[in-house]
């Protein structure tokens, strides 16, 4: 596995492997003071994030360095983009400069794909961090190994995601592996805020959260892309949270084992009630420390390889 | 100690303490060509700065990294925070990626306390880099080792600070710590510039700079913060340097064996002198290095403890 | 050599040292996997960066972690500089910090030159990363590694530099290097993008660059530096493109072993024809690479030294 671009990439078996390597990554730090494994020493990672971020960039920096690599940062303010460099011309600087990595983030969907054919194939490997509302494939690696973790398996799940689906890279790689897994995936949204062609998705659409999360084993809400919509896409914040808000009652009428999930960074009292998002039915901070395992297994994956 | 939130915290034992473990690693480190000792190695330490900062971040991230520790930077600038995210979530999910300490500067005070807090007893280590007008302890701790090393003794000084005591975290931390140390603190600023309840401070206020300096052993000149001020505090920049400037004449009318401090960064001409800010009086250059030693012996002391 | 100011400072040898430095250390990391040296472990390395910049900065700090320093990297956005401070109190602050180099970029021309002198002997090495139109030295030196890899040789160029002469410090910077080299150095530009003095400098202007292309060994292209340019330098883009611009025609024209390079960021369709950009006569993508390792050179030169 050379590049990580998105979810539709990979097999069900290499998405096993990767959320089996996470687990080995966890097992090999947990618990220990000194969080260091030579494995990418000698490595040069660039992260290159054109959107603001602070969990996902953190992630993968913490991720690198905890295995020993060199990891630099550039952000679109403060570089050449300002000068008017186009993406293959910085993609390919950064290649030249040596890095055996890019992790990178952009706005427009397909960005890394592109990057990743630019390259070619004696470039680095891409990992792709979030490219519009396209693919956000670690994401969707993180959420699964919060999800055996919390419920102990992967298959059977009724996975029910609710919100802003149109702007999401999110919805779009946790479908695409649910799919892999053979899992029921429900998205709950209003008429706006679902993305064209949705009908052709393996997926059920429903306008009616309350009746759709009682029997849920996973209940993922997604976050209200404001910066993403020019215009009206709802009526109100109040009228979206009472629609599609992760009140306390909406807790409560879930199953006993079931969890709530959001990639963050949450609008508490809009997308999830205070209450809610700081009690034992949500993972959230379970999934960014899970973040960072995975990121060290897709990492250590498409710079050294596996065996298999 | 597992955080450093307030001088307020420390006893005279544990300051003294800390300066002393200051002056231990500088010892370690000085005149050596290799300046990296493997302390922290594989500890995690994420500096989270709301302010613009250049000394105070650099600081930190150079103890770190002599000690050998992984070091990111998370700016309110290019992270979450543009999305809306509360600092409860930002925090937590430093936590949560594996910070074993949060290096943090906030424009509001007590925001250092809070996540501490929030974060729990489990949660990393919180250092205090600055929380509005409130605190600043590793500044205080700076200052105090640069008097010990100029004066020869941390007993019977009398130190006068001058200027913008409102909005100033550099003076509450210094007032603190010499409130412990027993030492006599004299305050001189206009009204405007002087906060409410000072009176109930240890310390006297004095609206002439030319008697109290005359037999003082530290001149604390203070940053005019033009950025925290909306209004009128005083009527030009003019009257300010003559009444509250350190001039030529000022500093010549000082004790031979006195110093000058300021925590940078300096306004010359207004706060000081051009030739008095690059005399031997002034200590200012003498603070910035052993912030590094006293920032290694803060993050020392919270990680790994002491002894005693 | 303790500084790299400008290649004005530079004897002949001197180059030619940097250059072989250079080669030195991209035979040690070539084709390696793990690009690590121990050459600079425990040295601090600051990069200090008042403009945006993506290959320059991220290839010191790339150079510097290559060799094990700790590298710090301050910008002037985030940094004091929005407090009011002044150049010199900043470049202070960070020797005192503990910094053993400081690579840095300014508007001003003259920057690193006044910094030099202000930090004095006992001061870090200041290493010119750019100052506003007068160096840009490392440039100059990559360049020249690059047109030995190519051409076998340095002596005896003819060498064709096209466009924005007025406001380049990649033009000062190669044509000084290519006068210790006694090279043929020909500018080509609009008579609006010359500076003023030129007739002093040792080269020839000229206005026609389909003539001067035909039997040059290196034909350099600038970039338009649109963001320095107040007013009306030339008519438009497309004139721009037609009288200045590197075109299908034009490359077809060259000699069979000339090549095309350009400093980057390059603006694709006015200053270079897109498939002369990507074809093989270009070496710009080669400038990145033996960027780095020029920089290592710079910089192990500065802080370590050669025996000679």
């Amino acid at each position: 596995m050379k590049h990580l671009l998105s979810i539709s990439d990979l097999s069900k078996d290499e998405i096993i492997g990767l959320l089996d390597e996470a687990d080995k990554f966890r097992a090999a730090l947990e618990g220990r003071e000194v969080k260091k494994l030579p494995t990418l020493r000698g490595r040069t990672i660039f992260t290159m994030f054109y959107e603001n971020s602070t969990r996902t960039r953190s992630s993968f920096e913490t991720a690198g360095k905890w295995m020993s690599a060199d990891v630099i940062n550039v952000s679109a303010s403060g570089s050449s983009v300002k000068k008017g460099e186009s993406l293959k011309d910085t993609a390919s600087t950064l290649a030249a400069v040596g890095a055996d990595a890019i992790v990178m983030r952009h706005p427009s969907s397909g960005a890394a794909q592109q990057v990743a054919q630019w390259l070619g194939p004696n470039g680095p490997s891409i990992i792709n961090a979030g490219d519009g509302a396209h693919q956000h494939p670690t994401q969707a690696l993180l959420d699964a190994v919060t999800m055996r973790q919390r419920l102990g398996r992967l298959t059977g799940l009724k996975v029910v995601i609710v919100g802003d689906c149109l702007h999401s890279r999110v919805v779009r790689s946790n479908v695409e592996l649910h799919a892999a897994l053979g899992n029921e995936v429900v998205l709950v949204a209003p008429p706006t805020l679902l993305p064209t062609g949705v009908e052709n998705w393996p997926v059920r659409v429903s306008y009616e959260m309350d009746d759709e999360i009682k029997d849920a084993d996973v209940v993922m809400m997604l976050r209200v892309q404001q910066e993403r919509m020019h215009g009206g896409f709802f009526p109100s914040h109040r009228e979206y949270a009472t629609l599609y808000g992760m009140s306390k009652a909406r807790a409560a009428s879930m199953r006993e084992d079931a969890i709530v999930m959001h990639p963050g960074p949450m609008l508490r009292g809009m997308e999830m009630n205070y209450h809610v998002a700081d009690g034992p039915q949500t993972a959230v901070l379970q999934q960014v420390s899970n973040g960072v395992h995975v990121r060290m297994a897709v990492l250590f994956t498409t710079l050294i390889g596996t065996e298999s």
